[in-house]
């Protein structure tokens, strides 16, 4: 059987491959037939070679290409959605409907509209102009960008077709995707979305390329080569360390997304108001996609009380009765096993779960409920943030709200915290304080609002403080703030004015474009502007 | 003799000194008499642990008393001018008029009261609005700040009262300042101003605290220590990178201006058409405090030429005949006459200097020009690229275009580039392929001018790709992009109006700050927004 070819400088190529591999389906255990290749450093440099020549042309190419290709690729992806979602599910195990066909291919088409928008509109770049001193500044493409997708959204955080693309894209930088071997047809097929659309658009051919599987020691030489502008990674801890260490010694920007526990307080008045509501949420939210979403809420915190032993026993109940899911590969299986085993010998106990699942057919192991007291917590709080990937909650119960504060103390960074409180005020007083210990670790703080939902707003905050991500001041979700991470910034000191970026002459390029001219934000040229240029 | 005290949490308090140190007149070679510690982990740790507490304080105090401070520090330092600056020059030799008196202390006073003017204002925080979703984000507070003041501007980019300062600050961070050696009497009377100011405005003790010299471990430590935020360096490659690495390691966000050599670009029509106008400009720029700027131009490269060979002459005449000022510390001048000895080895020929000044009294060195071939730039283009800080200036003369352009794909990262270029429009088409290989390459372009001069305007940009800075989206000057090094990305995802941030909240908190609220940007709140809530 013949190796898959790779995506390199806009056509289908030989890889020089070390070996292949193969996809499985998860719920079945079965091998996929198609074989891949794992990719050698050749590969690397044949793309990054090209990808230079790409950054060059793209930095000067009109906004309306970069724009048209990307609604083109959206539109693709569109025209293929039920093959697509088929070979996802096939190779992750996720249900067709809703999750891929309904959710998730219409958040990637999004993001990528998104995108063309953000591209087309310019207001990304943070235009500043300062007329009098003729110094005008904006953000600019960063150079050749290299994603590394995850595992858990073979769609929406693909290498190839997730948010970290259209960012890198509409910002004005070639991609070089590598992506994750657990879903290679689906990558494929998404790519070939992808040429087409770059050829449909007339963009250079090496604008997005990829590769489906690398050494590591290959990865951690691909985000430190001097071609590279910046890299982008979604996946464990263990993996964006490595790659953060050498991006960090070559003076390479890298942006991760590393692991997040995503602790919810719930406050007694919570409790006693709503209790079955917040049961059924927290299970939809945590067994969703099997638990295994960067945002899953994996720490449940709450205070000693009838309560909170009645919400313990309620989730239970309900995690021993759904039926479990499978999980993305028998790695992420083992792996699992293997954490909640962690988390047992660190001190908690198991109220349901905590095996694999025989009964079931697949990676499947069962919905798991354990706790820990908050005692135990403040003793082993490192190895009880370990994180377990898949459908494992751990709830802790503090004996007091003093108690429940010592525990917030000792969190890591995480990319979201949430805190339920009753409708009526009595929470009032104790959601300040934990709020003030929640806000300056988490990116995203909720209120009565589970955290797997990451809406593509402008507003979101898909990011943290360390280690869920690498820098506290840059999301990975909501455009046009995604795409800062993407940019340098430029700035242009007595520039004649026919040599400036469009972006930055007099006239702006688009009458929908906000800039900053002399102080304020506008669309167009503010008047007092053109009155000074008049007097002066 | 008593050992001076350091500045920990609102008062002069003894250190816990590992030994001390004095500053010299760099114009005579005298000591200074007053002692000051070289302080040890049990400073910075103090320091630390007071610097959190007030962090928390300021995270909810009302910007009117950042603000409050910042100004009145601004209000302190001018009231006590003449002795500052008369302190500064015994310790820098920097000429009291103009340079300290008339242009750095009025820089230093105008980028405190930038700051609190931003604090006050708010739009620094970027806030962005989606109603609907009731999804809101901004930057807020990093956490506390550790600054590394550099020893070229003892006032306006002193650790206790530069711009990294007044930048921390004013986006709600206390500052822990590490002084530099050099100045340490000078940083003593800032930080009295600060004292002042802290006491006057009701501000926590600990928002600004000082130490004057420590260890390299220590160094290293402290940035990397959980308590702290972010940190700020300016300074030399070699310190900044090993401070680079030890941040990095941890986790923490570290910004670093660490060297440039400023490239210029002469066009032959500039040179046919005004070679004595750029000159005088090139050599005022050039030896503008003894060649001691971040920005100051170091590598002039020009086509071969009799108009070139004539400035080559010129410039010597220039730099032979202009006396040359005292370097910052017999240090600086060892380090100097070793780095034009590497230069020379690496293949420049010496027009002009090249030797320590013994007809001078104090730290000088002979005003000192280069000359390269581009040939023999092409070959040792790493060697001819380190620094030499100080009166030094290297002419790279190629042979032709395309020498030249081959020249300029050797370089490393830099704060700013510059082009000059005849007024006729003779040199147009190589200034478009001059400024693409420039531009991505600087943090600041400039056409026809010198890059010395970092004009305080929103539109500035201090900073550049690696290795002249640590990232390329941040810049150190500029008020306010410069606070966003010290501000972390804070969404709130469906929190009840009440307990957001004032800033975030349907009101503005004031009617100047700019928002961007449902996608407009607007001060105050948008009639579309105000619509949609009144119907829903």
């Amino acid at each position: 059987m013949s190796i898959e070819e790779i995506l390199i400088e806009g056509s289908w190529q030989q890889s020089s491959a070390s070996g292949s591999f193969r996809a499985q389906n998860p719920a079945t255990g079965e091998w996929i037939e198609r074989e891949f290749p794992v990719s050698t450093w050749a590969d690397c440099d044949r793309a990054l070679t090209a990808s230079v020549a790409a950054g060059e042309e793209l930095r000067v190419a009109p906004v309306d290409r970069i724009a048209g290709f990307l609604s083109a690729y959206a539109d693709n992806i569109e025209a293929r959605a039920e093959e697509i979602t088929s070979l996802a599910n096939a190779e992750t195990a996720l249900p067709v409907t809703p999750r891929l066909l309904a959710v998730e291919l219409p958040r990637t088409t999004t993001q990528l509209r998104q995108a063309a928008a953000a591209a087309r509109e310019g207001s990304w770049t943070q235009a500043v102009i300062d007329t009098k001193a003729n110094i005008r500044s904006h953000y600019a493409p960063i150079g050749p960008v290299v994603v590394f997708g995850p595992n858990n959204f073979p769609l929406a955080f693909n290498a190839i077709s997730g948010g970290d693309l259209a960012s890198a894209l509409a910002a004005g930088n070639p991609v070089i995707a590598k992506a994750h071997p657990l879903h290679p047809g689906t990558s494929r097929a998404l790519a070939e979305c992808a040429v087409a659309a770059l050829e449909a658009s007339g963009m250079p051919g090496a604008s997005v390329q990829m590769i489906y599987h690398l050494g590591n020691e290959d990865g951690l030489r691909l985000v430190a080569d001097p071609r590279v502008g910046a890299s982008s990674f979604t996946g464990s801890r263990a993996a964006g360390l490595r790659l953060k260490a050498a991006a960090d010694v070559a003076g390479k920007p890298i942006y991760l997304e590393m692991s997040s526990l995503n602790p919810i307080v719930f406050l007694p008045g919570a409790l006693a108001e709503r209790r079955g509501k917040l049961l059924v949420e927290t299970a939809d939210s945590g067994l969703a996609a099997s638990g295994q979403f960067c945002t899953s809420p994996n720490l449940l915190f709450m205070i000693d009380s009838p309560e909170a032993e009645a919400f313990a026993a309620g989730l239970t109940k309900i995690y021993a009765e759904r039926k479990p899911a499978p999980l993305l590969s028998e790695g992420g299986l083992h792996h699992l096993e293997k954490s909640v085993g962690h988390l047992v010998e660190a001190g908690a106990t198991v109220l349901t779960g905590a095996s694999a699942a025989p009964e079931s057919s697949g990676f499947c192991y069962r919905n798991t409920v354990l706790r820990v007291s908050g005692a135990t917590f403040l003793q082993h709080s490192a190895a009880l943030q370990q994180e377990a990937f898949g459908n494992a909650t751990t709830i802790v119960v503090a004996r007091d709200l003093a108690e429940l504060k010592a525990t917030l103390r000792l969190l890591d960074g995480n990319l979201t915290g949430c805190i339920y409180s009753d409708s009526q005020g009595s929470d009032d007083p104790s959601y300040e304080e934990i709020a003030s210990l929640l806000r300056p670790i988490v990116g995203r703080l909720l209120n009565d609002k589970m955290p797997t939902g990451v809406a593509l707003s402008p507003a979101m905050h898909h990011g943290g403080p360390y280690p869920s991500t690498g820098h506290p001041g840059f999301t990975a979700v909501g455009i046009p703030r995604a795409m800062l991470r993407f940019a340098a910034l430029h700035c242009y000191d007595n520039v004649r004015q026919h040599r400036l970026p469009a972006a930055l002459r007099d006239q702006p390029p688009n009458p929908e474009m906000w800039r900053q001219v002399d102080g304020i934000w506008v669309q167009g040229i503010p008047q007092v502007s053109q009155a000074r240029a008049k007097s002066e």
